[in-house]
């Protein structure tokens, strides 16, 4: 997935060392800001998105939770949603409500990683939590209150508020038969994942969303990830390149988050933040499912219409991505005690899971196709 | 597992068929039962559950979704919970709230499939939908509306709210190797399953979940499934069997539902719906990473201080368990026109999104597993 997929966001990309390296950015926002208006009885907040407008997906369920909050207040709490670049860009979002500038943002919380790489552990990791894994560990295993420690560091509270599910391997011009074909391989990859693949040989880029599809086209890239059936379908990777790969290692469930500056946390009722806490929970799972579905039919679409070649990543490839993967991990959960904490908090939980996910959802899953008959 | 978890469910059960095939309990109890409280400018709805007093996971999830209305709306809607029994027993509780004599239930839709084999498709059926992909057809899938018409006849309202993912396969105290292991086997399971597992040559018998315990001491029966490590430990079935089976077919991913008396419902404001419908989603997200964070730490218990031994079901008996589950799901959607198109909707969502769950969750999870070194 990219989280920067407008002109806008890949402007953003480039200035991103100074954007995470102070606020001032959100600083200089803040200025030409209004505060949160109160009119009429009612009050609006200011969500900044790190989506464009009408993102499928990500997008739709800032707006969705921003309707939701609405309908539960009778418009008393309103949530005006703004795009990328519209108040701030895409990686300008975590700045801007921590500084206040606007109340809250929709993103991806890796995007952050520059504040602290702890971050990467709310949204995924490479070989990490899936979905349903990912939130037994925040909602039930303690990883709520690690995230309100480290988001706290920058007067934040964040929670889900949406979740893609396991992201796709990616789209290939060529087929990988063995870990030397990563060997050069110029191929899309942001965040950890890249860093997996970089370590493998590859000549990893990052790139915008709407910069892809020409790169692709073009041979300036041989390879790039994007999110999933649905995103994917949409724009048109299937016409320039002609292997899918699956599964994915890099993207296992992103959580994208709903973050409140918390300044405006604690001025909200009990009533307000209790219907806030049960949209974005609501929204969540709402969004997950939209995935799901819209992603079951879109891969139905490039396999019977548009002749797409599903290709499965070679498990030797696998084994070693997964190794690399621990790696890169471990050292992004090093930086300092908090980010230790988060480390061993997810990893332990980790361990425990995957246990009894080998002989639930896994098993499952397995013996279901063994039957399939009906 | 069974919602028929104390000696009142156990009563209910033996006077099932004079509940679902008349609204007379219902409507007795209706007789002796006040209107909803409109009490200080607050409404007071009354919520019967399926669930014995304090039952983890399932009755937990009722208990919160009622918090979740109350904080939501400052106590002006509170919702008034009566556990299995204290209103009306477990199975009554679609009568109760169909005739009005309470304004909503909490409980598991397939145990009114008396009213209409439909009911099925919307808890979980063997070998059907996993929770996720249940979400992803309800909420995206056309499974909403196929609900709304079949709850309607009855006027009710039903959406999800709770889900404890994939049970079990369950207790035994002998192995199974072959199909003809099951030949005679006494083993307690309600529903579709308890079909399958008769048509294997079984001897099915339906206990209340207060009367397995002891019934599998004293080799009443041979075998039970309950629900999973988390409840399953809690009744101390490890004293009892030695051999602990994966994976469950039976139900693998259950859905709890909110059922709304229609009149109620549509008396309430568009602000009070909002609340229920987000509230409902939430909880339902919640208490399934509930089970999962639970059954993973119970689990571990269960292998590393109580001994327990897992056993994993051979393919070849899920194969045939397959074949036959296809055939009993087959029958339960043939009753009517409705049941008929709830059938062809949930089986065409199953084959569409089991083509994208083999390349994405599933073939994930099986990599996660070759590179698990980190």
């Amino acid at each position: 997935m990219t989280k920067r997929s407008s002109q806008q966001a890949s402007d953003n990309l480039l200035s991103r060392r100074r954007i995470l390296t102070g606020a001032a950015a959100g600083a200089a926002a803040a200025a030409t800001l209004s505060a949160p208006a109160i009119a009429q009885g009612g009050r609006e907040l200011k969500m900044v998105t790190a989506w464009p407008p009408n993102f499928p997906g990500l997008g739709s369920a800032a707006t969705r939770v921003a309707q939701r909050i609405s309908d539960m207040t009778d418009g008393q709490l309103t949530i005006k949603v703004y795009a990328a670049g519209e108040l701030v860009g895409a990686l300008e979002t975590f700045d801007a409500v921590s500084t206040g500038a606007a109340d809250m943002y929709h993103a991806a919380d890796y995007y952050f990683q520059g504040k602290n790489p702890g971050f990467n552990f709310f949204t995924s990791v490479p070989f990490g939590l899936n979905a349903a894994e990912f939130n037994a560990w925040i909602y039930h295993g303690g990883g709520q209150a690690l995230w309100d420690e480290l988001s706290g560091q920058f007067g934040i509270k964040a929670m889900p508020c949406a979740n893609s599910g396991v992201q796709m391997g990616g789209w290939f011009n060529k087929e990988i038969n063995t870990l030397e074909d990563f060997k050069g391989l110029k191929m899309r990859m942001p965040g950890l994942g890249g860093e997996v693949l970089r370590r493998l040989g590859a000549n990893v880029l990052t790139l915008a969303g709407s910069d892809i599809f020409p790169a692709l086209q073009n041979g300036t890239i041989d390879a790039t990830e994007w999110v999933g059936p649905w995103n994917d379908l949409a724009f048109g990777f299937h016409r320039a390149a002609k292997f899918y790969y699956w599964p994915g290692f890099h993207e296992p469930g992103a959580c994208l988050s709903l973050g409140i500056n918390r300044s405006v946390w604690d001025s909200l009722s009990n009533r307000e933040r209790a219907i806030i806490n049960s949209a974005a929970q609501a929204e969540d799972s709402f969004t997950l499912a939209e995935f799901n579905a819209q992603n079951a039919n879109a891969l139905k679409a490039l396999l019977n219409e548009h002749g797409v070649q599903l290709r499965k990543m070679p498990d030797d490839v696998m084994r070693e991505i997964g190794r690399i993967s621990g790696e890169v991990v471990r050292e992004a959960g090093q930086t300092d005690d908090l980010t230790r904490r988060i480390y061993d908090s997810f990893m332990s939980f980790r361990s425990n899971v995957m246990g009894y996910m080998e002989i639930s959802e896994e098993g499952y899953a397995a013996a279901r196709r063994l039957g399939f008959a009906y």
